[in-house]
This record gives C-alpha cells, structure tokens and sequence, in this order.
C-alpha cells in the first residue's frame, strides 16, 4: 500500500475526456499528412547509443536503458529517441535502398528527453514530424510543401490565428558576413540573435541583445545594422524586406533573399495566406543543422510559450551513418506542447466526454436477448454503442448516461416490444420519442449528422 | 562511419508498405473498440520500478532507465511497462474518484519486455487492451461484451477462421479439488495442465503431460480422469461437456459450468458464431491473476504460434495499490504477435505500397501555378496528393508514380490548359483519358470509388 501511484514529474497523462481531444488532433494530423502525400512509418523507440550521440545530442538529457537486475541489454548499449529526426537518419542510411525517392515519410510518436519538467516542456511528448528526402538534387518546392502542409495541419486543428515565421540561413548569414562578421564570431552572434526574444521584452529595441552583441563586436554601427535587420521580422512583409534588400549585391545575402522570395510565392499559391506567414531574417534555429529555410511557428498572442512547430532544410541527413548523401527538408508540429500552448489561450473544450453515441438500457432479464441484438445491430452501423451490464433502476441508469455524456439513451422494455418500437431519449436536448424498431439504426445516424 | 544502424534484434520496423498494413489494422480495432462503447487512453511509457514490481513481475525482463551521464532520474526509480494491466491498476487508482464505472476503457500502445528475441517474440510490441472495470459488482455480461469485441475485431481483420477457448477458473479447479487435488499440488497440476501443448505433439494422449502429472499424483485413476477432461477441450461444444458435467454435483465445478454456459449464450446472442467459441477446460493462463473467465485465442491451423489474444476475469484490479477493490474483465489483441502469425499464414499482403492517390506531374514552370492550384483543389477535397517537384521528363514522373504505387497520374500541359481539360492516366488499369479541369476532384473521388 506504500507504493507511490502519482504521476511522474514531466510524463504527463490524460483523462478520458482529454484523450478525446488528443486522439482527435492527432487525427487531423494524420489526414493533412497523408492528403499530402506522406507516408507513415514508425522506428523504433529505442536506439544505440552511439547513433543517439552522432549529432552531438546533449548526453544528459538522453535515457539509457538496463535490465532491472542489473544487467546491460545483451548486444549493445541502448538509450530512447529524443527527436524523431536521428531514428529517421538512421531509418534511411539503413534502408536506402528499399526506398523510392524523394521519400515522404510521416512520423507521430512520443519523444523522451531527461530534462527537468516545466510549464510545456515535458520529458516524454508527442512529435508530428514530416519529412522529404532527396536523393540528389531537392528543388525549392519541397521546402513548400512542407510548410503549406503545416499551415493546412495547423489551420483544420482551429484554436486560432498563428504566424509561420520562415527565413533563409544564407538571408541572414549573408548579411552579417557583409558585416565583416566571421567564423567564430559568426556563429556567436547568431547564438545571440537565437535568443533575442528569451533576452528582450522590448521588442522595438532589443536593448539586452544589443549590449550583447556590442561586447561581442565593439563596434556601434554594426551592432545598429544588426538590430535594425531584426526589427524587419517585426514588418514580415516581403515589399518591406525587399526595399532592404535591394540597396545591395552582396551574393549570398541577395541569394538568400531570391529563395525565400521564390518560397513565400509558392506558398501564396498553394493556398497560404499571407497574414498566416511572415519573413522573419532573425530565425536561425540553432547553428549546425539547418542549411537553407528555416521556420518556427507562433500562436498569436501566445508567442512566449516558444514555437509550436518549426523545421528547415537540412544538406545531409545521412551523413553520419553513410557515404550517400541525402538533401531533407522537414518540420514537426510539437503536438503535446501545442495542447498545452491552446491550453493556455483557454481554446480547449473538454465538453465530449465520450465517443460513445448510443447507451442501451437493460430493463428485464427477459427482454436481454432483444436488448442484446439491438446492440449488435447499432455497432454493426458504425454506431458506438455501450449496453448498461446490471439490472438496475432505470434512473441509475440514465444517471450512468449522464455522468459519462452519452446522447442518445434506447430503451426496450415490454410494452415497447410488443408494439415493435424503441423509447429513444436525447440527453442534450432532453427529448424523448418513440421510433420504430426496424429503423433504429437508421434514425441513429440521422439524429446524429443534424 | 563506424556506427551500426541495423536493426536492434526484438525491436523490429517496417518498411512503409509494411507500415500501411499496421496502420490499418490499429484503425480497424480502435474503431471496434469504439463501436463497442470503449474510450480511450494512453499511460505513460515509464512506471516507478516499484510499480512494475508489484504484481511479481519478473526484475529480469524488465527495463530500468537511467541518464546515459549515469545519473539516475531525480525522482525515482523508472522502469518501462512490459504491459497494458499494471499501468491500468495504476491509473485506476490514480483517478478513482474521477472515473465513471463501469469505466470502459481501450488502449494500443507499444510494451517493452527484455526477453531473448524468437520468433513471434518481440521486446518491443503492439498490445490492444480493452478492460472494463467495476465499482462493486461486475455482471458476467460484461465477460461477454469483451469476447464479443474481440471476436467482432478479429473477424474484421479477415484473416482466416479463429478459435476463441473459453474457460471458468471455477470450472477446472473444482474438477481437481473434486480428485482431491489441494493447495500447493493443485498449482503445480494446473501448471502442468497449463504447458500441455507445448509438452505433448500428440493432442489425443497426452503422453507427456500424463507423465508428469503421474509423477506429482502417484494415482492412475486420477491422472486419466484429468486426461480425459482435457480431452474435453478437443471437442468444445457443449453439449458434450455437459454431459460430463451432469454426472456431477460438486458445487465449485457445477458453479463454474454454469457460469461458461451462461458466457456461451450471451456470445452467441450478441452473434459471435458457435464454431469461433470452444469450450476448452484446460485453459487456465498462469495462476494467481485471473479469477472467473478466462480466454485464449488461436488462428485455426497455427495453434503453436500461440495465442493471438487472451484475457479474462480478475476480482481485485486495484489492490497492490489502494484500499477500494475493483474488479474487472479484460482482453488483449496481441497485434505485433498476431501481424507475425498472420504473416506465416500468407495472408497478409503488401501490395498497396502507398496511400498516396494521385500525382499531379511537373510540366513546364510556365504552368507550375496551375498545377498547384489542382494539387490544392485536390487535397481539399480530400484526396491524398502528391506533386512531383522537379521539372523532369514526362517519362521519369511516370515512372515515379509506377515505383511508389500511386494509382492515379494527371497531367497538365499547355494543350490541356487550353482546352480546360486534364490528362488522367490510370496506371493500374492502364488507361487515359481527359477530364474536364473544373471538375477533376469530383471525377478522381467517383474513380476511387468504383
């Protein structure tokens, strides 16, 4: 009786009307994937270790697994995938050859990172990773597919308006290396820019970032420069940031620019619109990954609570496992941060408390077997239907349909039988009828489609 | 280059072919779980170690995690869960008071057991629980309602003829309580009982089995009675084994009987055939967890693959955890056992290898706005769509379209466009046609249709 059964810290569970929820996004989820020509595959949960560090991963946060008696698993050592973008490196090094490509993979699993729990950030949450992996060339389109598969994904889950903020490395990259700023320096005054937004609550002057980056630099006017090519992801418009552009030929920066231009048209034709997407030169995410489009996502007017899905273009993925090199572009929506994001907005309805439609009242022994074959005939239409186990007063009964928010309560008793009807009561609208017993199962769906 | 990315042996993965085929067969039983009035859960993958322990787990199956820096959680000790049941206990006792009972729940999750990779045997696998759990009483209806899913679920599977054994505990340990078999002997009787098949190829004499049981009992007369009850197992209908009942008036036994045929026709009401149910009185699974009903499923032809799915009756879900005693009834689908028994059956099949339905080709960058606008038409209308993102030649997209499975190629060149018209090539009935551009969402869904 000591044992400890309450939740551990950062492994999150649902009740069953919060389950609901889940499984209803991650159905939506799954269908825009799939209307977008992903295919789904699933790895495992487990890896090597030295494929979990290949790409630097953070040791502390990975979990290895022992054998309770003590033992290390018997081939090699083994932890649990942290992100799903390393299993599926793997996956493809593995099985390139079975592969047809480009590969259109989507992947919905749980993630587990041994980092201390706070609001949103969880130690085992679900990922929604897509991914399209070339084998050669990857054309610029495959960067739009991803991101308007992300808006349509995003825009059918409804809790509100949000900002795709998408950007090029060589956007801002460039930029800065027009600055004279290089190498080491580089990468720091990236790592700076990354974290402009945790550093700042003034978001029209930066001033903790821009003392930052002058201890790094030293020299005001570049620092000024810097803040202002921040402060265009403020506008987000494209005319805005092309009048920037255009007082310059530097080429990687104007490089950097034309591709994130060609992206953002694409993405207007394939049904973005423009409010929903914002070019925002400050987005790196991260230094080493990331080889071209980048983008996080924000829920308006929620954006401290960090993106609620981003990805970008990546130039190998396999390279740690194999000589073949394969280009990916690739994004994941954060779907247990997500939930806990329109948590926070108070978007989330919990008020379906069950799938279940129908609840068939049990009224008399005698009557069982009739009861039992109405049941039959609603599950074998599809409709969800629960049969109360116990004869038992008929008001505990419909309680019991209440409690668990069951619409449409059947009841069969000795004079409906002898008249071949059915006493059907809708607990939401508080009606009851009669309906004919030979029909039930039509006027179910019927009811239930108004 | 050194790191080894095969596959770990017992954590298997698919191919994306392979994917679609689980994928389905997850849906198809969510969605009978559903239809039979089920909700849904998930629990975490982790559980405290002392949790995992609690019902006598075996320490070396079990998987334990730690940092792979070697700390160990900050908490308490973490194991995974090696099943459905023990998570259920706990979260049953966990939101007791937040539950509605007769709760009903359903749960597929991937369960963790670092046991020697065999056939059929996985450390990673795929269980499909359903349980419903009382607040005092728990009608044998209930018993029924969970065979009736399983059954409805693996007929819809459509894998070829099942045989769902069915059992009373009462049943088989008032027949050996009647021999005078007692306390420690009747375990050790009933473990023999048990592994029958697994000792003995001959299912008529049992040679091995009487061997054993010989030796535990010294008493001939008792040892062929035992044989000769199981062999009742063989015939299962029951009609003959009432016969072997009606000899009797021991009570343990006559109670249990009773109680099997009251199952027997509640399945058969709620329309589960006679030749899917046996009544088998051997069939006991393991000792101390179960308490009424117990079940085994088998595919006919392929009974040493083991059983497909299993469960039963248990009185006290809750106890090694609270003080308030729920009982209740549950079954398993074994999917990953079940898809490796149904793959040496040959039934299964890999033919559709993506659920992607069309490809739209990549012409001419001139009319790459109108073919994404058909791309965008089509996946709102909800057919899954894939456009080739390289201007290639007509002939490598063709043979992309071959080489991933998709059924339907559409292509849109200048000629077309002019004409307001579309190219439709079938490339599994190797046809084409032109349809009309305005309405090509509506045809494709008619096509996919017939």
């Amino acid at each position: 009786m000591n044992i400890r059964i309450d939740n551990i810290s950062g492994f999150p569970e649902n009740l069953p009307e919060e389950q609901i929820v889940e499984d209803r996004y991650k159905d939506i989820i799954r269908k825009n994937y799939l209307k977008a020509g992903f295919n789904s595959i699933e790895t495992s949960l487990v890896e090597r270790e030295e494929v979990l560090c290949s790409k630097g991963g953070d040791d502390n946060e990975i979990y290895g697994l022992h054998r309770l008696n003590g033992e290390v698993s018997d081939d090699s050592k083994l932890g649990l995938r942290f992100d799903l973008t390393v299993p599926l490196a793997r996956y493809v090094a593995l099985n390139n050859d079975k592969l047809v490509y480009p590969f259109k993979r989507f992947q919905i699993q749980k993630v587990y990172r041994g980092e201390r729990a706070q609001k949103g950030r969880y130690r085992e949450f679900y990922q929604a990773d897509i991914d399209i992996i070339g084998n050669g060339d990857l054309p610029l389109l495959a960067d739009c597919e991803i991101i308007s598969t992300i808006y349509n994904t995003l825009k059918e889950l409804d809790f509100g308006k949000f900002t795709i903020n998408i950007n090029h490395k060589d956007f801002l990259i460039g930029f800065l290396e027009k600055l004279g700023i290089l190498e080491d320096k580089l990468l720091k005054v990236i790592s700076v820019i990354d974290k402009k937004d945790k550093l700042d609550n003034d978001k029209q002057k930066f001033p903790k970032t821009k003392d930052l980056l002058m201890e790094l630099l030293g020299d005001e006017k570049k620092v000024s420069q810097i803040i202002k090519f921040i402060l265009l992801g403020n506008k987000g418009s494209l005319a805005e940031i092309e009048k920037f552009v255009l007082s310059d030929n530097e080429s990687r920066f104007q490089d950097g620019f034309k591709k994130l231009k060609e992206v953002y048209n694409f993405l207007l034709s394939l049904g973005v619109p423009k409010i929903y997407i914002k070019i925002n030169p400050s987005i790196s995410r991260g230094l080493n990954y990331y080889t071209g489009i980048v983008f996080e996502t924000f829920i308006d007017g929620f954006e401290s609570f960090g993106s609620v899905s981003s990805g970008g273009r990546y130039d190998n993925l396999t390279g740690n496992f194999i000589k073949n090199k394969y280009p990916g572009v690739g994004g994941s929506i954060g779907l247990s941060r997500l939930l806990s994001v329109i948590g926070a907005t108070s978007k989330l309805n919990y008020q379906i408390k069950t799938l279940t439609d129908v609840l068939v009242l049990n009224i008399d022994e005698k009557y069982l077997k009739k009861c039992l074959e109405v049941v039959k005939k609603l599950r074998k239409a599809g409709i969800n239907t629960e049969f109360y186990l116990e004869h038992s007063k008929i008001s505990k009964q419909i309680k019991y349909a209440e409690n668990k928010g069951i619409r449409y309560v059947l009841i069969l008793g000795e004079d409906e039988i002898n008249r071949g009807v059915i006493a059907m009561k809708d607990m939401f609208v508080r009606e009851q009828k009669e309906i004919d017993i030979l029909s039930v199962a039509k006027i179910i769906k019927k009811e239930m489609k108004s």
